[in-house]
């Protein structure tokens, strides 16, 4: 289905021109881009406001609110992309499984993966099973402009995790078992979480998604060996099959200083790193040819502006390494951080790196 | 308070001459040594049956049912350490802080620390605030004989995040607004804590503990330049009081690899390790003049056995690479780990490295 996407990197845009696509691109920039995962979310009273005893699952159904609670941070923050407001089981939920997002525990999944009879629920994803997502995007992307919006999906390892665990996990100790214990099993359902993830990026990029975002987030758990062996053919499959479309993929996991080298090799332009390794030594491990996002710890938030400035200077100072670099936190936005900082934040950055 | 301390490294006696030490010290072993760490706990059912109806708290506190749980787990495998079962809030609970530990959910502190004057409560820890645990290192190393047993206790760090957050954490931020908007006052509160923890270790020591092992168990969340800056000093304070009393000091944390060098530079004879690094770049990035401990993923005990064998030899295999090797999980023994599976693995580990 390559023909229907438009190369907004061959063409000369607004869009194709937007700091955010250049510095993925790893091509010169007027400043450096930012934007902050999880911008929209609890940090802000309006989307408190709108989440209001709505479930989590119906505002990720509702192309109005995700619309909505995607342009929130986009109103208070000079932020450089918007990312698509979405959860990582959605497209579970879309293909029939029973996952429920419990308020402060996260997703719960009815019925667990446990044989090989549970692959037959792991249906593909096709684009009438989330209408709201294509038209949230094609709202979004009408309404952005020049802002290029990023497509959002959980990789197949983190789904995994939750589909195995039940729900999140804090030593992933059934997935690993699955991983050691039954290796065609395990390849087998992460193919099938594969081909579920590839479609769903491929619905939200052509529907308008510039970019896209895998999020590997619970990765760090496992070593490189296991990382080469059991993860990295089904994320760079997922990368590879958004090769076409043109748009740049960004890979990012958490606790992943051992993993940035084989996830540079996934094939993704940018590797997002969390705050535990400098992007100086982050780009020496994720090597060249790459843009690296990050990588600001988020509770460094929660001090002075004194030290979050010194802090994010450092990361600049440290980014010089990278070929191309996307200033981010190393992980969401922590619920109780001041959206005035975020605000303050993302005007230093773009105040520092302006030529 | 030296001269209480018999250096069991100078004289030649079978504890001395333990596999255990021996491999602490980096001298050669008749076998690789073997313990793992919770050996003493949820997994095993004669564990559940004495902790039935009993708050931990209590069984922390009673110094025959220390000593009970703390040899279970020598009566099944062919461990070479016995460790003391504790918790790393015991000093604190016996120094008046209001701290339960809740089934299912860890130490929850019903004040946080949440400025200086929640310093003064932080005094310091006298042998007579824990007469069961001298009362059971006093009775466990009569028992154990030639079988070291291995002091425990927290590091300054993780027992600032329970003590700052109020309870177990997952993104630290409060630790880490502390650390960063306060300094004056992290170090405070860390240096209490340091003085808290040589005072549990060396009554452990003075009771009879042949070596000590620091967890540090949550400073994976933090990246090297605040560990340098945050954290090493206190550890190293607490590592370096140990060092006339010539027993080995083991220093352990998970998520770990960014900080393993410096962890090396903090004094201790073993620097333990979680799985995500191999112990062969382990090796290199502790550097010479250190043992290592660790390091089977303990998802890894769910797998079929022949899983297990592979993992442990490829351990044993990397481990080749370090001046001195302890053989261990990368972290805690799961609850619903078998604890045939543990015997089994002890007994390989032994005919594998035997001489």
């Amino acid at each position: 289905m390559s023909g229907e996407f438009t190369k907004i990197a061959a063409v000369s845009s607004p869009l194709a021109d937007s700091a955010f696509l250049r510095a993925c691109r790893r091509q010169s920039v007027r400043h450096t881009p930012v934007w902050f995962m999880r911008q929209a979310g609890r940090s802000l009273p309006e989307y408190r406001s709108v989440r209001a005893g709505m479930p989590m699952l119906r505002a990720c159904t509702d192309p109005g609110l995700i619309t909505e609670i995607t342009l929130q941070p986009l109103r208070r923050y000079q932020v450089d992309a918007a990312i698509l407001f979405s959860d990582i089981v959605v497209p579970l939920v879309a293909i029939g499984l029973d996952i429920d997002i419990k308020p402060g525990v996260g997703p719960v999944v009815a019925d667990p993966v446990r044989g090989r009879a549970d692959l037959d629920r792991l249906r593909d994803l096709e684009p009438g099973d989330v209408p709201y997502v294509r038209e949230a995007v094609t709202s979004l992307t009408a309404t952005l402009g020049a802002t290029p919006l990023i497509g959002f999906a959980g990789a197949p390892f983190t789904l995994a995790s939750y589909l195995v665990e039940g729900g999140p996990s804090k030593n992933h100790e059934r997935t690993k078992a699955l991983m050691y214990g039954d290796p065609d099993l395990w390849h087998a359902l992460l193919g099938r979480l594969a081909a579920i993830t590839i479609s769903f990026l491929r619905i939200q990029v052509a529907a308008g998604a510039a970019a896209v975002q895998m999020f590997d987030s619970w990765v760090g758990a496992v070593g490189p060996d296991d990382y080469r062996t059991h993860v990295l053919p089904h994320s760079r499959r997922v990368l590879e099959a958004l090769a076409d479309t043109g748009v740049p993929r960004i890979h990012f996991g958490v606790g992943t200083g051992e993993l940035l080298r084989l996830m540079g090799e996934a094939g993704a332009e940018v590797v997002g790193v969390d705050w535990r390794v400098g992007l100086d030594e982050a780009a020496r491990r994720v090597g060249p040819g790459r843009a690296l996002q990050g990588n600001l710890d988020p509770a460094i938030l929660l001090a002075p502006w004194e030290v979050i400035e010194a802090r994010a200077r450092d990361v600049l100072a440290r980014a010089r390494s990278a070929e191309g670099h996307v200033f981010n936190l190393g992980h969401g936005v922590l619920p109780n951080t001041d959206p005035a900082v975020l605000a303050r934040l993302a005007e230093l950055v773009h105040e520092q790196t302006a030529i």
